[in-house]
């Protein structure tokens, strides 16, 4: 097989400047150019040098002298773009003016704003929508506080909500920080399901204080998606939430993730022709994503399941704070073997799954697995061990990367699961909706069309969002946590 | 001076039934009539006979026997609606097929959306937005918290937060039930201010719960609007929240509404060409609105003030629960007269100002003013006075109505109260704040067209938000509680 990326054969530990140039470092760069045959070449050629990739290239003005354009960049790392600037500034006849990080100019003022059904633009309109026309609206609800489904956002509203514990692979930054990643999950719910999420971020930190806080601001909202709350934390926080609240609680870190690895291992072994309940499957590191992914792939039909951390197995227990939250693990994850290095747990095993950190595995611990075996190396930015060093040993490769094939992106779930659970108002969300999403996400893909390269769709896939929200909408409905058949809202109209 | 309402002489407490068709009680049937001249001249008679305003009356399909209508009408009640449809149903070549109420069609699934400011159509773009991208934005927030205003959407968002306890005039009636109401208020923020607000509807009721939850999810707004929190409950809450937060909090049940009455009572001391200084001024009802009003009113010079309830002046303390709050206005209420009546209170004062209950006021009480009195009568949905009953005694009349000249509505004061202090970053909204949006309010109406029907300018004045704001602003910066002059955004993108 040859892969793209096998051009770069040395790259063990890739560092940015590694990589290619990149939109994480597009730069646009206002020049002045002499107005001369040849100058705009000088640039083109700089940047290609530089190793930069050009973009567009505007014209800003133009006298009989000069020439003003704005000219985009991609680079490699934001140190690699400082390089590039000021090799265009000692061109002769090239002046930089000014300079903007266009990642930086995306995120101005923020990514999402709220808008209005309709206009207010007159006393009549007012009068309806607000005072005193509201009143009617609000004394129907007093009377049976379901009917704000009906008539207010609280149906398709939910929360997106973090205490910036564990900002995606960054750690412990703080509520703020928490924000642009908050808005950009907001984003994502509104265009891939339509859903108006909002962000939520906590200046809070004891579980007791975030559910607390999300039990008093439940009530506009017709489910809470918790984002990038730390483990072991999130455990305790979802299960409690879950408990106290008739509206789907999800930790996305978790079950999102969950759903996704289940569906790409589902295609996987379709491709190797291997059955879900007689492989051998390996989970390292034991965070978030993992448990959940541990506790559904049980839920699934799996049978033989190992648990590890880095160091190896669970049972290799050393962390006080850690204890707890395995010794709960002990309860659904029955081991083939009580102790051992991770070495070991993969001998002979046919699938390893890794939510842990980068560069863990090395091309040895693959050699010791099974033939065809099946890599999933999900830690972000980088995964567990590289394509390049893992394909030698391994059939299929996923990672969380959209630079490589089979990216496992949670974006392949939320918007589904949230969109199938708000369509039924679901009182909770639950694990037989969890496998239909799954499911139906491996499902998208027609068997014919799978490979070693394809075993997720697309996150653009029209078709993923939809057909993952109907089965969880047909999961909640058979499993008795729906309040409703999907209908049109109209008909709940009280007749005049 | 003939007023176009005082058709209705003998209308004391009008009720619903009482008062024109209106918008609140707006219908819409589909009705099925014979294809014969005159049949839609039925409807209509019928229609005026029952006293209802024929509105929009679409055709939706027509054969050679039978026409099918989409008929608009408003009524005066649910009740009157009822009767009408039932007259039209006993018409001998009409059928009511459907009735639907537009107050009910207009909030089915809310008022109120989400959008991103860009489509995610590329992978790049869902790069730059989110993962991995947002992570550099998230970088520099955890290094400087106040990069969020810049790179989120916090520095033009507010929660509109309520815990339900004081609906409009309905009371206590919970938090799904003020949904829709806070959802009016974010779509008013939107459309008058280009706010981005989001509605919170709390189910908890000790202050500390209220106190210790807006303090938690405050992180990713710019600012907090308390709404409907019932007195004396409202003024612990916003002081510890303004005590503790770094952001503007305004109750606006209290402040907006003072502000109204500041510019109003403004504008109508030019027209009977009295000083603020030296008028007495009473008013009734000392809750969340009063409060402030009496607040602002000494704020702004007012030398003699009258605090009053129903039963008379505030000294006259009777219950437990009002004696701590009435006491605290001792601090700043320098009263003329320590005990007496409301109509002790009311002789020789040249403006009273209501802000309690419906029908409290009686003409008698109002012919002890003095000459040239101003009344303010802005209890909802019904006012301490009718225009009828107090135009005899008065000279200039307001309340909170549409339906009357001068109506003061909040909706003069939260938009730009909150544009101007996002505009400047405000650390917190102060007094300073109050007065220069009063003040930027009543300036609205220049002085040669102030009369007696005209000392408030229309909410859907374009003048109304922009000037106040721009007010604000200014006082924010003078008053030192502003991060920022008002600048491009786009000058604080760090440079590549």
């Amino acid at each position: 097989m040859i892969f793209p990326w096998t051009k770069k054969t040395d790259a063990q530990t890739p560092t940015a400047d590694d990589s290619a140039p990149f939109s994480n470092y597009r730069m646009t760069v206002r020049v002045e150019l002499a107005q001369r045959t040849g100058v705009f070449a000088q640039v083109a050629t700089a940047l290609a040098e530089e190793g930069a990739s050009l973009g567009a290239v505007d014209l800003v003005s133009a006298t009989r002298t000069k020439v003003i354009r704005d000219i985009t960049f991609d680079a490699k790392s934001e140190e690699h773009a400082k390089r590039v600037l000021e090799r265009l500034n000692q061109l002769p006849d090239v002046r930089v003016i000014a300079a903007s990080d266009q990642i930086f100019i995306l995120h101005l003022g923020g990514k999402i704003r709220v808008s209005g059904k309709f206009q207010i633009k007159t006393r009549n309109i007012l009068s309806m929508a607000y005072t005193p026309g509201v009143s009617r609206v609000v004394k129907a609800i007093a009377e049976d506080p379901a009917k704000a489904y009906t008539f207010t956002c609280k149906g398709n509203s939910i929360a997106v909500v973090t205490d910036g514990s564990a900002i995606l692979g960054l750690g412990d930054l703080g509520p703020e920080a928490a924000l642009p990643v908050m808005e950009g999950k907001v984003l994502l719910f509104q265009q891939f399901a339509g859903i108006d999420a909002w962000p939520i971020c906590l200046r809070v930190r004891h579980p007791d204080d975030i559910v607390h806080t999300i039990l008093a601001l439940s009530p506009g909202f017709g489910g809470i998606n918790l984002e990038d709350i730390s483990s072991p934390r999130c455990f305790e926080i979802e299960r409690r939430l879950q408990a106290a609240l008739d509206i789907p609680v999800m930790h996305d870190d978790q079950h999102g993730t969950a759903v996704v690895i289940l569906a790409a291992l589902t295609n996987a072994l379709k491709v190797v022709r291997r059955q879900l309940d007689q492989v051998t499957i390996v989970v390292i590191g034991l965070g978030a994503a993992g448990t959940a992914c541990c506790k559904l792939l049980l839920a699934a039909g799996v049978q033989h399941l190992k648990g590890c951390d880095r160091k190896g197995l669970v049972m290799d227990e050393d962390a006080e704070t850690l204890r707890n939250h395995r010794h709960a693990l002990h309860e659904f994850i029955r081991y083939d073997e009580p102790k051992g290095t991770l070495r070991e747990a993969l001998t002979g095993a046919h699938v390893v799954i890794g939510l842990s950190t980068g560069n863990v595995l090395t091309p040895d611990d693959l050699a010791v697995m099974a033939p065809d075996a099946i890599v999933f190396a999900l830690a972000n930015p980088e995964p567990e061990i590289s394509p390049e060093l893992a394909l030698p040993h391994c059939r299929i490769y996923a990672s969380g990367r959209s630079d490589y094939p089979n990216q496992c992106n949670n974006l392949l779930a939320f918007p589904g699961l949230f969109r199938g659970a708000l369509d039924v108002q679901a009182k909770t969300i639950n694990e037989a909706m969890y496998l239909a999403a799954a499911h139906a996400l491996a499902s998208i893909i027609p068997e014919a069309a799978l490979s070693e390269e394809h075993i997720v769709p697309s996150v653009f896939d029209k078709k993923v969002v939809p057909q993952v929200a109907e089965a969880v909408a047909k999961a909640a409905i058979t499993s008795g946590v729906a309040r409703r058949k999907k209908k049109d809202l109209e008909e709940e109209v009280p007749p005049a």
